[in-house]
């Protein structure tokens, strides 16, 4: 190995107005000296695009700083440690960051996070192992408290946290509506024993997609899972039981809004049915991540928890696959991999 | 006294279309037989009206069920018992009912409630002491949870909750924001003890409203209890601080509204910001009505809980003092005197 090493990286070029295209990012390489003392090397070898990313890319004050223009982007990526002066590292580390969008970086060790694999591939640590399926976890069993017998509710039921959702819901012994955008990811959601599927694209007015609930949830939604917003918003108020819950994980439906679009007009529904809606981010829930890892080392074995990947190749297409979250061009969790 | 007795009710002639009119009411007389066995003769003294109760002029299902067409309105009242054939009701006997809307009626007892007022005076249990007031308390207490420093603000804050709900934060220790529809209004607010009014009338479009609350919360909001809707969710759901709760206790901007009004375009804040947003009726809280009376038994005597009344005189003006709710012509609690 060489003493510099070369790193290409996706840079924010400008602030997108409405959906992002091609020109928003740019690629670009660095230069990266070998690592100091107490310094380290790592490869990324998997990097995460995620919907909550959009947000940043906007000049808005919000619970993360925005992505700065000219400067690459941030993520969780999976990487391996090239060459370590760092006395907790050593080569070929498995290691977690929040340094992806790139394809290799030094650091001082600041905010790594040893990887042990357990068994599971890499990658599921962008995933199902990771903040998606934390998310999961604690936001339906924290925020949404299901029982035994209800009916739970989960809006982008194919995407990496919602087919997550569903699956704990179904451990849980709750019965299980999911929406997804295709006939495909329908068939996925059934398969992982998802009660009813409701292929939103086939309701693509408001009343359809209210009149489709309704009769995939014939007795009302106790807990609704919100990843999308919009439409799935007002129906799931109107299908929703006395005293149930909404857990607000996600909105993608109005992410790409160059100007926001109005909320439900439903929302009396609130009072009048004693509804709570409650934000969730998983940043909250990290005392629950013990648990969630305990779980899952039963439940993956025992095949109650599946999962796919959609991936794109290399960092040139981490553009690509992140815009793909935003036209339902992801199965599960999106991903690129990297060297 | 006679045998029989002419009782004037209002009833229901159509449903409302947006704003309900005067058509929309008819005055009714009807001829009250003596009591039979079991039975009693009730004359109301005071009646409420309440936002509430627009939602059951729609023939729409919700918590309770709606009014009906060609007869008398349903409502919390006030009244003495004229004659007595009930075991447990003698003459003169103040009651509590929910057979407003009528100057007299015949009950078998089922429903009423013995009054006793504790030197208060007997309208106060229509409101402070009454329904309002535990709406208050309950929403406030159990739903907001406020602590001590925390910012409180309300909407509609001198009506009939929300002038007790500004007063039981003060007590807790709370700063207090409230909005309001005048400056006579704001005044009696801030004799009150509220930290900061808004004239809402005097911020009549989004961004007013918003620079007047931000300007009137420096350091955000805690805690806001909603009677109004619209504009005023929007502008708190921009300061709402980290975790803040929000109390949906009424949405009167809205209740007139022929065809409902989108929501706010910035729901977006309960994910970034965790809000907690639920929904408040005062009958699930039954359980706080001993410790609510035990906390007004010692606040009113001390001065730190005031209130105000706005009186329509007749069954006949009850329709107008209805109207008033949605027109702000109440200050504190609106009530028809009767007999």
């Amino acid at each position: 190995m060489s003493d510099t090493m070369i790193s290409r990286e996706i840079r924010l070029a400008a602030r997108p107005n409405g959906m992002p295209t091609a020109s928003d990012f740019e690629l670009a390489s660095v230069e990266l000296p070998a690592p100091g003392d107490g310094e380290l090397l790592v490869q990324n070898t998997w990097m995460s695009v995620d919907p909550y990313m959009r947000a940043r890319m906007m000049d808005r004050k919000s619970y993360l700083p925005p992505f700065q223009i000219g400067k690459a982007l941030e993520g969780h990526a999976v990487g391996k440690v090239l060459s370590s002066n760092h006395p907790d590292f050593t080569k070929n580390d498995l290691v977690l960051s929040m340094n992806g969008w790139r394809e290799a970086f030094i650091s001082d060790g600041t905010g790594l996070q040893k990887l042990e694999t357990y068994g599971l591939p890499e990658q599921a640590f962008l995933g199902v192992a990771g903040m998606p399926g934390l998310t999961a976890y604690a936001g339906l069993l924290r925020v949404g408290q299901p029982k035994e017998g209800e009916t739970v509710f989960v809006s982008g039921g194919a995407g990496a946290v919602g087919s997550i959702v569903c699956q704990i819901a179904k451990i849980k012994g709750c019965r299980v509506v999911a929406s997804a955008g295709s006939d495909d990811k329908c068939a996925w959601l059934k398969s992982l024993g998802v009660d009813e599927v409701i292929n939103y694209k086939n309701h693509a007015d408001q009343s359809a997609l209210m009149a489709a609930l309704k009769a995939a949830a014939p007795e009302g939604v106790d807990v609704y899972f919100e990843n999308v917003g919009g439409d799935h918003l007002v129906a799931a108020l109107e299908a929703m039981n006395l005293f149930g819950r909404i857990v607000v994980c996600g909105l993608i439906s109005g992410y790409n809004d160059a100007a926001p679009k109005p909320g439900p007009w439903n929302l009396f529904n609130v009072i009048g049915k004693r509804l709570r809606m409650e934000g969730l981010l998983v940043s909250d829930h990290q005392d629950m991540l013990g648990d969630f890892v305990g779980d899952l080392a039963a439940w993956v074995p025992a095949g109650k928890i599946k999962w796919q990947e959609t991936v794109e190749d290399g960092i040139e297409n981490a553009p690509t696959a992140f815009l793909k979250l935003f036209s339902g061009g992801n199965t599960g969790k999106m991903l690129v991999k990297l060297g």
